[in-house]
């Protein structure tokens, strides 16, 4: 990729310029070392215009209906007047490298919407575990007038933690009748949830849904409080039908209300900074040492004593290490 | 913990001593800096006596019956004469820090089987990424003379890739039924699978389960071929039935053979090392850093500059690492 000046990229986020915007997270996501350093002055001058959205994560097994109540949920939100941009945080395939995510065309209707920004991320593993830029990319999107971020995740574990940590309130999708066990829902997820919402809650499944919403609104009263001292509320929707999608945004606007008002909204955002530029600077001191004076040739030899059993990687490390 | 001289624990783990080898990975899993000297010390030692296990991944979404067929077949191979451990890769809740798989009592006739040990393991995330100590472990197991080794891990993303990293067969479990898509199966999981064992295969639900067999074998048609040159097996079970155990474990030596004879299983053992080695050379690289004069109290300073949005994690980055 043939890069441009500095101006280029700011200017085209600030004239909200959706196709410069891409070639920004572009720059972001990528792991040379020269689109590194663009794209670290980019966010430097997009920080002070970032932080006016608000960020929502979305999770749920494959199945529940993700796209379609993102379709339904973002046509909503830019029918009464917001500009939304959908995120994808990518487990993807280690093995052949496919995305999961990466089809635009499951969401036919907000892909072609003027207010609605769609960016499908492909997943970059890099020294150190630092993945994809999803939180550089939120900042961009603000700066680029977003207001409400869906950060979009699969599966059950890492990936939810992970968008977890850089969103003000996280929507569980779940489906009545297959079972708890099957959803591959933890427990460890469902506490993360300031909201659950029972997706496909209509025609004959509308009962099953209605039982559903009993049991896991009982299952959350068991819960410890959260720290937000929000209550999560369990609702159905139908994203097929379009019916409980105002009543979601309703949700997240009462969250909203309470959670500034006690002061939980800004001191979550400010520790989500925190450990923003801790998983930050722990790359930065992984690649300082990688690029250390004699450093990979020391390292070729002593892993080859390592690979013949000659020495353990603690004594090896102990010796690279110089101590 | 009040800790020992290091031959106490050396010549416990050499003797079978199941207590000392459980005080030996608790030290193992300690983020205590005393303990960690110790821990290492202990491995050392141990890495000559190590290396002669089969190391088997089994994984599945809740509700596949792991423990159950874990419990039949670590019975199946206790009885042909193996003596087996069962270690849990723990996606513990961050949340709540609560245990998923702690409890013992889910293999009832394991935990009282002479020739089996369990060890549900607690995660403990420490700076750098480095969660529990599993590749250790499982050294220190194979030390005290354990020859299979069962490493048993829930949900679908990080925790299998994990395990895939630090064992020699792969052992997914899937029930018929169920949709792949409720089962949380994603193609990365599969592709990693040197097995496909379809559980559950009793009763009425045997016609699906043949079914499902024969969707999954042409499934895995379509993936390209493995660097093993292994062609994954999908086969029927019953671990409530006690059927299909013995043929798994026919898999799994028929996978030993050939891929100890190409060689594959040497080279992935040592690729296995190497990673293992640099996940901890990352983590003292990081510690030592953290570790460094002054740098407490620099970090103090600028962390909160950096939530005041005064400046940028990247500047704040450039600043402590002093460029």
């Amino acid at each position: 990729m043939k890069t441009k000046e500095l101006s280029y990229y700011t200017n085209g986020i600030e004239a909200k310029n959706t196709v410069i915007l891409s070639q920004s997270i572009t720059l972001v996501e990528s792991s040379k070392k020269e689109h590194q350093v663009l794209a670290q002055q980019i966010i430097n001058h997009c920080l002070p215009l970032s932080g006016n959205s608000i960020r929502i994560g979305i999770t749920g097994v494959p199945g529940v209906g993700k796209s379609t109540f993102i379709e339904a949920f973002g046509t909503f939100l830019t029918g009464i007047g917001k500009k939304i941009a959908v995120l994808a945080i990518d487990p993807t395939s280690q093995q052949s490298r496919g995305s999961i995510l990466g089809d635009k065309t499951r969401m036919d209707n907000l892909a072609v919407n003027p207010d609605a920004y769609i960016r499908p991320s492909a997943s970059g593993k890099t020294l150190g575990g630092v993945g994809q830029k999803t939180h550089e990319t939120i900042l961009l999107c603000e700066a680029a007038g977003y207001e409400i971020i869906l950060v979009e995740t699969v599966g059950v574990g890492q990936s939810e933690t992970e968008v977890f940590s850089m969103t003000d309130f996280f929507l569980l999708l779940m489906i009545a009748g297959a079972g708890d066990e099957l959803q591959g829902i933890k427990r460890g997820i469902m506490e993360m949830a300031d909201a659950i919402l029972i997706n496909k809650a209509e025609g004959d499944n509308l009962i099953k849904a209605k039982q559903a919403r009993r049991e896991y609104a009982n299952a959350l009263h068991l819960f410890p409080a959260k720290e937000s001292d929000w209550i999560p509320h369990v609702e159905l929707c139908s994203a097929l039908q379009n019916t409980g999608i105002e009543e979601a945004w309703n949700i997240i606007e009462s969250y909203l209300v309470k959670t500034k008002t006690t002061g939980y909204f800004e001191k979550n955002r400010k520790r989500q900074t925190k450990d923003w530029f801790y998983k930050f600077l722990n790359h930065q001191v992984l690649t300082s040492f990688y690029e250390g004076n004699g450093i990979t040739e020391q390292l070729k030899e002593i892993e080859q004593q390592v690979l013949n059993g000659e020495i353990s990687p603690f004594e090896a490390s102990r010796i690279v290490m110089g101590n």
